[in-house]
């Protein structure tokens, strides 16, 4: 394994009733005024926006709301954010939602600390050195940013979708109740089981030797998450298998699975392209793109995708070559994503070829990306036109 | 799985090279006097020693020792250190060496912040509600305390060997570097090995429903020891075998793989009734004591010992009822024990029957041990008669 430092402060609290015990205290030890962000009301329909507000005012503390935080969240959201903040004081923002409300948060407590405009953290190499402090209550299992430092942002203007993290947009403390994640549709679940996946698959595609540990905590997750995905599907009111399922998005991206292990989140950064240029949504257009990408890369280390084939999938390996196992990996994970109802061409959301040679270059303009196998723009372009 | 809340505040360092590039710095962060904290002198033989009193003398850091903690630590020799702390006024406690060292170190930190007598920690319910800072330097991958809040402290006076924790005793930081293990001998490090495999096998006996990811990662961990206890026993200076291991150590006892989930500890119980007698290694201890224990309580939970007979053995079930499977999975267990040469009798330690009846009612003088099938003393008894 690579030398590494790995640090995460998160307090993290699971399962039911925790919310009800705990909140009031942790919000207190962290704030003397709180900006609430949520995103589209469904916090208010299924009664968790109730919840929040109750043990707020059982806290005694002054709350501000920023509501309406998209999926794919924008700048201009984050900026009304930041503006709240340094208008009103607050000292502690609390997000409660999925992925893109947390990753908003993120991107407000740290801009609540920054005399310059916060788009900074995302589009050029600069990083928070101060965030005030942050607490989340999720309600989608998918993106693990409750208990990790990075998040994503989006920028019409531009048309750019870029990540940011730093080690002062940890979550301070943060709630998981599967209950929270009932009323989670059928889509939005898919979405959210194949960006956990997703990037356990992107720590786990690295050229880093001496991971045997890491590898198998990887494959661990990954098997986790093939089980229940088909039980969440069919009893989403189950609440083992929210809860598995919920674990999973958190451990998938918490750092705890992949220390001292080098990824390659090129999949994710050319994802991040589509959607910035057509809003969609995030699992969706990694379920498309991941498979090619796989047969893109598997010459650069056929033996990780045998072993991806074997452990995961439990494909036996008798008398086939290193490479057609691998193979075979592959199409284990294409017929996971099918099986489970996910995408699998760009065509699904009406996209056609017009803007692959803008995502292409703007996604390499930095050099090639990814670690597993550098891809340059024409790389890139050949898994775009293969997804169509 | 169990609500739970998790924080594990440590950071990590792991690798070559660390020490020198950031111990000064941590330790200015944490403290402004330093008790460097070590056992019998081997940190001399191979550098260490040297190497970390350059970077507290980069610090500019005034240092005070405590050499000698016995394996087994003992009571005496935390109050040598709390003394020693209350004394200078020092800040921060530096231990270098393995479990003992460190358990020492906890009991120190948290000793210099107490009015009253330290092993009150150990012997009642009271616990440390503040310590002084403590940082770590590895140098045996056993106990996993370098990421944990636990420690084991030995009284000779009243023959006990207790444990304590507390979320004031987590390492600050913790410098784990391979090399600082080559040194380590053979017995040793086969002790080591049986701790950190115990530690897992201790939080996956378990009752707690629902925790497909937490069994899959404690499986992840115990593969990767029986695949590289022969490796690192073969070739110790093998830095990724050293490394692997010492990892696995870490990941076995910080919490990480067990969230959630209740384990049975009745193991290390009985084993720290027989050291406070006998003070023999706790790793020949439990590789004795562990799979007896296993044939005491199999019938309390086949289904698991099935389970890590198929998924970290790779015995095959056809055919096998599941206790049949199971019990195959602690020959399995025994087998490996063997494999590595830890002893399978107390006889190897020259102990007999004499005192099994008092370490029986003093394990249990709080009730049944165990939470996987709570043990009486008569049946904490047989388990001991069997070992003989």
């Amino acid at each position: 394994m690579n030398s590494f430092v790995f640090a995460n402060p998160t307090r993290l609290y699971y399962g039911k009733g925790q919310i009800e015990q705990h909140l009031s205290t942790e919000v207190k030890r962290h704030g003397s005024k709180v900006l609430l962000v949520y995103g589209g009301g469904s916090i208010k329909r299924f009664g968790l926006y109730e919840k929040v507000v109750h043990a707020l005012s059982e806290a005694g503390i002054p709350v501000f709301e920023l509501a309406g935080v998209e999926p794919n969240p924008r700048i201009t959201t984050v900026h009304a954010g930041v503006a709240l903040c340094k208008e009103h004081g607050i000292d502690l923002v609390l997000a409660v939602g999925g992925g893109s409300v947390l990753d908003a948060a993120k991107a407000i407590a740290a801009g609540a600390c920054y005399d310059g405009d916060v788009w900074d953290f995302y589009a050029t190499r600069r990083r928070p050195e101060a965030a005030i402090a942050l607490g989340t209550i999720l309600t989608h299992a998918a993106t693990g940013s409750e208990m990790n430092s990075g998040g994503v942002i989006t920028n019409w203007e531009t048309q750019e979708k870029l990540s940011s993290s730093s080690p002062f947009t940890f979550p301070r403390f943060s709630f998981c109740d599967p209950e929270n994640t009932y009323s989670v549709g059928r889509e939005q679940t898919v979405y959210g089981i194949v960006d956990m996946f997703s990037h356990v698959l992107e720590g786990y595609f690295s050229q880093t030797s001496g991971t045997p540990l890491q590898e198998r905590l990887c494959e661990a997750v990954m098997q986790t998450i093939v089980e229940w995905a088909d039980v969440v599907l069919e009893h989403p009111d189950d609440y083992a298998a929210r809860e598995a399922i919920m674990y999973c998005g958190t451990m998938a991206l918490n750092g705890m699975i992949t220390m001292g292990m080098q990824g390659d989140w090129a999949t994710h950064g050319i994802e991040h392209e589509v959607s910035a240029y057509y809003d969609i949504p995030h699992g969706g257009g990694l379920a498309i793109l991941f498979p090619h990408w796989m047969d893109a890369v598997i010459d650069a280390g056929p033996a990780r995708f045998a072993q991806l084939a074997e452990r995961v999938f439990h494909i036996a390996p008798d008398g086939k070559t290193e490479r057609q196992l691998g193979e075979e990996g592959i199409a284990a994970v294409r017929a996971f994503l099918a099986r489970i109802g996910a995408p699998d061409r760009l065509d699904h959301y009406q996209i056609d070829a017009q803007h692959f040679a803008d995502m292409a270059r703007h996604v390499t303009r930095g050099g090639p990306i990814g670690k597993f196998k550098p891809l340059d723009a024409e790389a890139v372009l050949a898994i775009l036109h293969a997804s169509l």
